[in-house]
């Protein structure tokens, strides 16, 4: 008799889960229901930024797998409909259609929740004005391209200094707009130390991108039309002819809560290695809406990124079909860039290993991308962390040009393998004077880490 | 009392291992005695071809650190003098001044044996022609830069398509050479297993440099005015202005063998960890003069890399100073690049595995170097070797475009931690659209390879 398994989320968690699940399970031994209630599917949120900068040149192009084409693979994806309610004891979903406001029940015998994430919009006045958006939805880019074009002037503010603020910042200089960036913290990019993220700040100055440090955000203020006009804060008032929200986003588990699922300090859900929802027996969550383990420090963590997303969605698929594959969680990696500079990070900053009690030393180290004497050799900061005593690795930190951002994969596999400085300074590295110095930037905090831990005692 | 340490050569091994050991002894607790018979001390041989191909305006960008800045340290750096004997029951070392002739005996407490390699030059008829080059020392560079402006045409024929044959036909292709590369070899780069070697030699007719394999050469061919006008090999004839030798080094250990120390299969010196001469309790050796452990097939190897020898002389230095370090071994890692050609390796190719008995399963994956919609994504091709059953990575080949030879420093640090390729596909590794695919191409080989050893059984 045939199985069915329902999906809630037509994005990289949920299809990628539907699409390995379907690989292993012929469509006679497993029906397949996917609810997603926005215009797309499969895409990458990811490459919004770069569409609305104009790198990309069309929407659909960041749309990987079209509605169409799950159905081809026999993946019964419905598009506008919304999962409403969640019945676990009578292992039914409700939904409804938002074209036409159709509701209905639709039984399933396993379930996977990827329902994603939601912007951080914090109820401020005239926060819904025209001329202030997210960047989370391919609609939201689309509005935000129409909107720059509508512009009164060329005045943009960008609230939140994350990977999505700088990005966004990048796009909007590219529109040839005047960018300000206000953001709460001290320094920008908040996912790395203070320190590092001066060199950020420092960085985007001379991008012509203004930074707004320690600046939280009050309202929006709109003119005589309705449109944005500025942008107040605590600090002062910023004018603005389109504001951009990158402000993070939270799980967006709704749907969860109301049906008593379990979740987590930062709201995500909770599941286990298989990413099967805790103590449940037929439900699977991945993608934004879970929280995920924390490989260094130990704890859960909500990290909302496409790699993670889709690699659930894998494990999900292959357990759902009757395999076996687990996601044993993460150490943290994040890469961006703003123009030609890259910002990179793995495992815990200083603030984290403190809340987990971890003692440490850090050291930072300047060095180039290639050899110092071959052309395009470009300046890259690598701070490091090791645990004191042990000389454990507990992260990375790199802020550079070309080449700085894919190096912290060094320490993310480090990290994986739980090496110490000590082993890493004899890492077997890629050599070539226009790939590295002779000794690569990784390696040469590492042995200044190796110093420092003895130093330390 | 003070000792005195003396160091044989001053290139990267043995001038590492003498400001280390300055670093940690004072000067008045050991003396350092080091000699060079060249004229240039701690440079970068392998910039030599991109110093040829002018990318590297001039010579002296290639050394590190000259004869006056290590005297300056307090190391007694003695220029221009050879080394004739080491007399190791009499902890003294012959030397002769390569200027006056004069030898002398200088005694030593610690020794170093840093000689370096030898460029392989079989003795075939011509090989000592005008126009026949070398490009292991800053002189062969100088001497080759010259012969170019004096070549009678704009033929040039480079023996050998290993890493320096290959960065040679890219210098000679920049100077507006015909470039011939002649390779013993079916295909190029024999590091690579033939199916990518395949893939450098396409890649490099597509950039104008002919590539003639299963070619072994016979003799040089030249003119009435003694100058090089031809080479020949079993196959044919093939007519030169200029020809570079690019058929790799052996150990120069001509020293080491007369005094009686242990050599390997290669040649090389053999040490322990500590890059101790096996057997000796005062001498210490490293840079291309030794072999070095290849922890993946537990053999020994001879991998004649400045990034190793800087990496030994460190060590030694350590260990001479009084401190403790070891060098683990190497996991076979070497990058290179033909024009904007890149080229990776490390770890086993399938000859290595079969020849330490290891059964395998290989995969070879296309991907892209930045995820498919963003400008610049270029194309990557991933091989990847695992251990049957165990599922263990053996060894990683990418040949791509910009962004695939560090790539393979993923794998050189999951090599070096003895990782599955199962725990591979879970790895957290750098993403976002301008620097990976949401899979990034290491990923997507280990999945596929995955399935390769469970197919395999």
């Amino acid at each position: 008799m045939s199985e069915r398994l329902v999906v809630i989320g037509g994005d990289a968690a949920g299809m990628s889960a539907a699409s390995q699940a379907r690989r292993l399970r012929k469509p006679g031994e497993l029906e397949i229901v996917a609810f997603e209630r926005g215009h797309f599917s499969s895409y990458s949120a990811c490459g919004i930024p770069y569409w609305v900068g104009g790198d990309v040149p069309v929407r659909d192009a960041l749309i990987a797998r079209g509605p169409e084409e799950h159905r081809a693979r026999d993946i019964d994806l419905r598009m506008r409909t919304e999962v409403t309610e969640l019945d676990l004891p009578g292992q039914r979903v409700r939904t409804r259609d938002l074209e036409s406001g159709t509701e209905a029940w639709t039984g399933f015998d396993k379930l996977v929740i990827a329902t994603g994430a939601r912007p951080s919009r914090p109820p401020l006045p005239g926060i819904d004005a025209p001329g202030v958006h997210g960047v989370q939805t391919l609609d939201d880019g689309q509005s935000l391209i129409e909107s720059l074009s509508r512009a009164r002037g060329r005045r943009a503010v960008v609230v939140g200094a994350g990977y999505i603020g700088v990005e966004m910042a990048e796009a909007l200089l590219g529109h040839g707009f005047e960018v300000t960036v206000l953001n709460r913290g001290e320094q920008p990019m908040a996912t790395l130390d203070p320190d590092m993220g001066r060199l950020v700040h420092h960085a985007m100055d001379g991008l012509g991108i203004r930074t707004v440090g320690s600046s939280a955000v009050t309202g929006i203020l709109t003119g005589d039309d309705g449109r944005v006009r500025a942008v107040t804060t605590d600090t002062g008032e910023f004018p603005a002819d389109v504001v951009v929200l990158g402000m993070g986003v939270v799980p967006e588990t709704t749907l969860a809560r109301a049906a008593g699922l379990p979740l987590g300090a930062y709201g995500g859900l909770l599941t286990d290695l298989s990413m099967r929802v805790r103590g449940q027996e037929n439900v699977w969550a991945g993608g934004d809406c879970v929280e995920v383990l924390d490989l260094v420090s130990g704890k859960e963590r909500h990290i909302p990124l496409g790699t993670h997303a889709n690699k659930h969605g894998q494990v999900i698929g292959s357990n759902v079909g009757g395999d076996y594959a687990t996601f044993p969680g993460v150490v943290g990696t994040a890469v961006s860039k703003v123009c030609d500079l890259e910002i990179a990070r793995t495992g815990l900053r200083e603030k984290d290993a403190r809340a987990v009690g971890l003692q440490y030393v850090t050291v930072t180290v300047e060095s180039t991308s290639r050899a110092g004497y071959y052309p395009g050799a470009a300046p890259m900061t690598v701070k490091m962390l090791a645990e004191r005593r042990s000389g454990r690795l507990l992260g990375v930190q790199i802020v550079g040009r070309e080449g700085a951002a894919k190096r912290v994969d060094i320490a993310a596999v480090a990290l994986t393998a739980g090496m110490t400085v000590e082993r890493m300074t004899a890492l077997d590295l890629g050599y070539a004077p226009p790939f590295s110095p002779v000794w690569d930037p990784v390696l040469v905090a590492a042995r200044k880490a190796v110093a420092a831990v003895r130093a330390a005692g």
